[in-house]
């Protein structure tokens, strides 16, 4: 804290293909700091809550017309319907946070991300990335979720994904986590450093104090 | 290094009020980070070299009238006259450097940083600022040089050259040292960060590995 910090929160979209780990990065990124100082965005959906889900940690819970009517009134920086359930962010917990001084970290998908840049331009848009496609496959045939097939077919989608870094203001390559956490950290502590304020400002801050 | 990292060097320019450290701020700088990948720029001047000073470390030492030669071939990226000697910043080592992927650091004051982003736009600018005037008024009391009208007048100036902030991308307030030198650091990881490249110099990357 000292006279320049800039005490308003800043949102953070960490977003990039499937199996690129930006989930891992933003766990250890919220694992390294205080939650003073960074937060999880929680999204809102319809469906219902699992065993173990808390309302408003996991996720906010509304009903599908308290969903519609949120859409209707501008409510949602984004969201999108997934096999007949919506999900969703809402924009006020983040104005909120943002407010309160604590940044935000919003892990979503691309299409999502465009989104939220129509709706909140002030958002710092991170791209996170593979270290190669050969890792990729790798990192996807360890999940064992999804036959050979299925797995050319998604990294030729990722190929085609990557067209999205232009909308972006930075890429991290997720190759070792730790350097990839902590150049996202880095990327916090420098946008925390720009310069946000008038020469006005700054003068007159500096004489108060003298 | 990986598939994206940016291998160019960029040239941040250090900037700010006498006594507000950006020279204790820098040395620390290279201290901790290779040569390989920081160095500090080197000035050219028509001074006669001082005891224990090193040709190309110190500074490039010139005859007056190579350096008149270098300002109407436009080889300076800013120069300026003190008491009848010339300092100024030759070009072709920084650019040497930056294309050698070493990143430069350009140690000056306001006014030659104006001009050097007149000259070379694409550098990042850091203002360096003291906590306070009131610390400020402590640090230069400390050095013993001036007197204290000397101090109150020179404080006054301080707060006019404030207006530079305007032309800075960062600032960075040197209260703690440590955390002063730390927060460049993370400025210069961001900066390394910033997606400079097409989408389809992104996707040809990834496919030619793939």
């Amino acid at each position: 804290m000292n006279l320049l910090e800039n005490h308003a929160g800043k949102l953070f979209v960490l977003s990039g293909p499937s199996g690129a780990g930006k989930g891992t990065i933003c766990k250890e990124l919220l694992a390294q700091t205080s939650r003073d100082d960074v937060q999880l965005s929680v999204s809102m959906t319809t469906r219902s809550p699992r065993v173990g889900e808390t309302e408003g940690v996991s996720y906010y819970y509304v009903s599908k017309e308290e969903f519609l009517r949120r859409i209707e009134a501008g409510e949602l920086l984004e969201y999108a319907e997934v096999y007949g359930n919506y999900y969703g962010t809402p924009k006020q917990p983040v104005l909120e946070k943002l407010a309160a001084g604590v940044d935000v970290i919003l892990e979503i998908d691309m299409q999502g991300a465009l989104k939220v840049k129509e709706n909140y331009p002030d958002g710092v848009f991170i791209f996170i990335l593979p270290p190669s496609m050969s890792e990729l496959r790798k990192r996807l045939t360890g999940r064992g979720t999804e036959t050979a097939n299925a797995i050319e077919m998604r990294l030729g989608e990722t190929l085609k994904e990557l067209s999205y870094i232009d909308k972006y203001d930075y890429c991290v390559v997720n190759g070792q986590l730790d350097e990839a956490v902590s150049r996202v950290k880095s990327i916090l502590t420098a946008e925390h450093s720009r310069v946000t304020f008038t020469a006005e400002e700054l003068i007159s801050r500096y004489k108060e104090e003298a």
